[in-house]
């Protein structure tokens, strides 16, 4: 039996990644392109459509039935544009009206890049079974997205979820958002090894001087490296704490490459969690690390577009 | 025409107030008794249950559909029970099982405070028309409650929105509540207070050294009482940045004692939240006063009880 696909673009700074699904997420044909990042918008834009060309010159393409997009953001789903920080080209970029041209007319959905890995996460991953949850990708930048009351919660413009840049140090420092004290000025891998660099922490014979260098550091006993993970969990714990008391979540999953630093993170996070989520109806929440691997976005993605799509009922979203 | 009406309760630290509602949120019949809140916890149910022996002996009572409980919290919702800070004889309390059967078995629904004043401010306050807003009551303590997608957000346990506790310095002071650098740690009425006294703030003749004190010395251009308030509008400006960012409100609605100081506490709130909401999607956030005055606990826990009473179409929460 042919069932209906859809179509996912996973659009960041580097990658412009796209994919068919099926209603059961599984991936059936991929297409990839690197990010003309600096170029202008329109020459971006062409990567996007060689990507889109690959997945509509198949035959699996007629049974493509919608097209959801994750992008870097912000993203505007109401006027359907994007603005990613890192591809300066882009600026309310029409992205929705070109991807449904270049795809002769099919219906879009437009969610931010945090929005999408939740959508994934929640329909196959960590947070699988939860009806509130937070998901959240701590790497280059710190993203995220809620589900609420068992539905995605993109909110209004698709950014619900920014996690990364609430502030959780009144008179921290100055994020590049231009707000101060935002957790990914923190908890962000360059954020960890800049700390860990200006405590004295020194590289090993090969320099790398990244956040999974600070944590195999940290994991031989480290103090400096140590101490920088656990001020990263701590701003962690006081976003996530923050979050539940909001909006009551009762799980947090944690994904990305500082994500991927296992005992060296979760032990001070879920320490620091316990001093920061102290109200009765907060202290039952849980962080976990995430079970998607570098596909959630296209997963994520595609369970956006398929939850729109009636003719489809695979997606738990 | 008769038409169907709620009850509602409004249960605070220092009094119980009872209503019967109609559905344009009119209040036809009021009861109110002081709070014992350092009595047992029976005591403290015979205090309600006059109040409801008040509404049920009016001939009004047979139109009454329904019961709205507010309550301090934390509550618990999907138990329900409450556990308020301030009446200790109240732990994990089955409100929820005993209004039941004072009021010979109808529905009763349960939220906490701040969510019942968002419901009231949401269905005729100053957050009327706005699907994603954040109300607040910046007193004694700092509450709050959410609406999202034009829907009220209490959570699975009745306490969302509770925007007092959620960290906006790390390390900031030690909060009742067990965490650091809380909200309702630097901007409550006591705190404000407290700062400005330990800043060297005189009160006047008459001694009063409250908050709203302050508020007239800033007025008069006191700079420690005027720096007090900025400390506190930061402090808020934090924190309302945080929710938009989180799930993309438009407004947030500021009650209380506080919220009445005007301009003292605005325009600096106004001017810090243009340093922490800087994200696109957060920008066109505004802050207004709250409309509704001292009722909004009641007439909130009585849109809540309308909601669920299928009988009734009058309101929008």
């Amino acid at each position: 039996m042919h069932t209906d696909l859809v179509a996912a673009l996973d659009i960041g700074g580097t990658k412009i990644a796209g994919a068919l699904v099926d209603g059961h997420g599984r991936i059936l044909l991929r297409a990839q392109r690197a990010t003309p990042a600096q170029e202008d918008g329109d020459t971006v834009m062409r990567a996007v459509e060689d990507v889109i060309g690959e997945l509509t010159g198949s035959p699996l393409w007629s049974r493509a039935r919608a097209v959801g997009i994750g992008s870097a953001g912000p993203v505007d789903a109401s006027a359907g544009t994007v603005s990613p920080v890192n591809v300066p080209g882009w600026r309310d970029y029409p992205l929705v009206e070109r991807v449904r041209k270049a795809t002769a007319g099919l219906l879009v959905e437009l969610i931010g890049d945090g929005v999408a890995i939740t959508a994934a996460e929640h329909w196959q991953g960590a947070a699988r079974g939860h009806d509130n949850a937070l998901c959240m990708v701590v790497s280059t930048g710190v993203g995220g997205g809620l589900v609420l009351n068992g539905q995605l919660h993109p909110g209004p413009t698709g950014n619900a979820g920014h996690i990364g840049h609430i502030s959780v140090e009144l008179n921290g420092d100055l994020c590049p958002c231009g707000s101060r004290g935002c957790v990914e000025r923190i908890a962000s891998g360059p954020n960890i090894a800049r700390r860990a660099l200006e405590g004295g922490w020194q590289p090993g014979p090969d320099g790398d001087t990244s956040a999974a260098a600070v944590a195999e550091a940290a994991r031989a006993g480290d103090p400096v490296a140590v101490a920088s993970f656990e001020r990263a969990a701590q701003a962690l714990a006081a976003g996530i704490a923050a979050t539940a008391t909001l909006v009551e979540i009762d799980i947090a999953v944690i994904g990305g490459g500082v994500g991927k630093a296992g005992d060296i993170l979760f032990t001070p996070l879920r320490k620091a969690l316990a001093d920061y989520a102290t109200l009765s109806f907060v202290r039952r929440l849980t962080v976990a690390p995430a079970l998607m691997g570098t596909d959630a976005g296209l997963v994520g993605a595609a369970a956006a577009a398929l939850s729109r799509n009636p003719s489809e009922t695979g997606a738990g979203v």
